[in-house]
């Protein structure tokens, strides 16, 4: 029996320029629908921002009609009032998800490397490279905060699958791991 | 010509508590509609008290039809994590207000001792002495965070007051000033 498409909308928010990308996860095939950013440099007035952050992602949940919302949320910033800010964007973005009833995971930086190349530290050209890989994109987007958003989406997904969610199911044997997640056998 | 009613919405967000208020300004009389708290601490899952916010926030938006919608904003905090999570809880309950087309106005907590006692150092209990003086409210609430959510509130309609506005018009003489601020005296 063929498994039902899943659609996971990927958030980078920030203050000045929120990352966004909508994967649909057909099988064992990661397609990239959209990656984007949106620009908030124009707006002064922060409630603006947050408007614009909150019809975006409102607009693109009824667009793409995703299954669940996957967020990137670093842990620690340089001052009080830049998180504060930071936490905003997160909650106008983690609001619109609600509302429409969808699930809310958030990753780490760390946490989000780690599952696209196997390592925590790795630099952003090699998770790049990774998605690439993944997802057959090949044109770099002008902005890396769309790279970051794909890049939670499909840690997510990564996640999430029944295959590879930690210590829940293991993964009998390694054709059935490749089988299922071709796009992750490095150099393949 | 009788002016019309002017609805408030004041709001003290907080990671386990959050503190909500309805005024209705009716000519130089505050009316407080409603003084509550909303607590969070039976949810464990953050998602779970984010959205009770939001919920919260939206009923009384559909209840009280507010005109403006104003906020306690701390700008300083002991963390950078306690802030990125006070600024998610504001974040939710601003996009609950945005999405129903409300301007959202912050105070400092000293804005608002300030403009409710004259003196940006007031303890609570001088705040609460002002706010029963100028509502006639008499019981005291079991929670301080809806007794700011009040003052957040008058504190609102004290700075948009025209007659109050900083510096855009100007207090042509007391007699005025005291005729339409009634509560604004005291001891009377």
């Amino acid at each position: 029996m063929q498994k039902p498409l899943k659609i996971i909308l990927g958030i980078d928010p920030g203050t000045v320029i929120m990352g966004y990308s909508i994967i649909a996860i057909d099988g064992a095939k990661i397609n990239m629908l959209e990656m984007d950013v949106l620009k908030m440099g124009s707006k002064r007035d922060p409630y603006q921002r947050l408007e614009l952050i909150h019809s975006r992602v409102n607009e693109l949940i009824k667009k793409f009609r995703p299954h669940s919302f996957a967020i990137e949320a670093p842990f620690f910033g340089k001052n009080v009032q830049s998180m504060l800010k930071l936490g905003r964007a997160q909650g106008v973005a983690i609001a619109a998800a609600i509302q429409s009833g969808l699930t809310v995971t958030e990753y780490s930086p760390r946490k989000i490397k780690q599952s696209i190349t196997g390592n925590g530290n790795a630099d952003k050209q090699q998770v790049w490279k990774m998605l690439c890989h993944i997802t057959s994109i090949i044109e770099e987007p002008r902005y890396l905060d769309a790279s970051d958003a794909l890049a939670v989406a499909i840690c997510h997904h990564f996640q999430t699958s029944s295959i590879l969610s930690s210590g829940t199911k293991k993964v009998k044997d390694w054709s059935e791991f490749i089988k299922s997640n071709p796009g992750r056998i490095a150099g393949k």
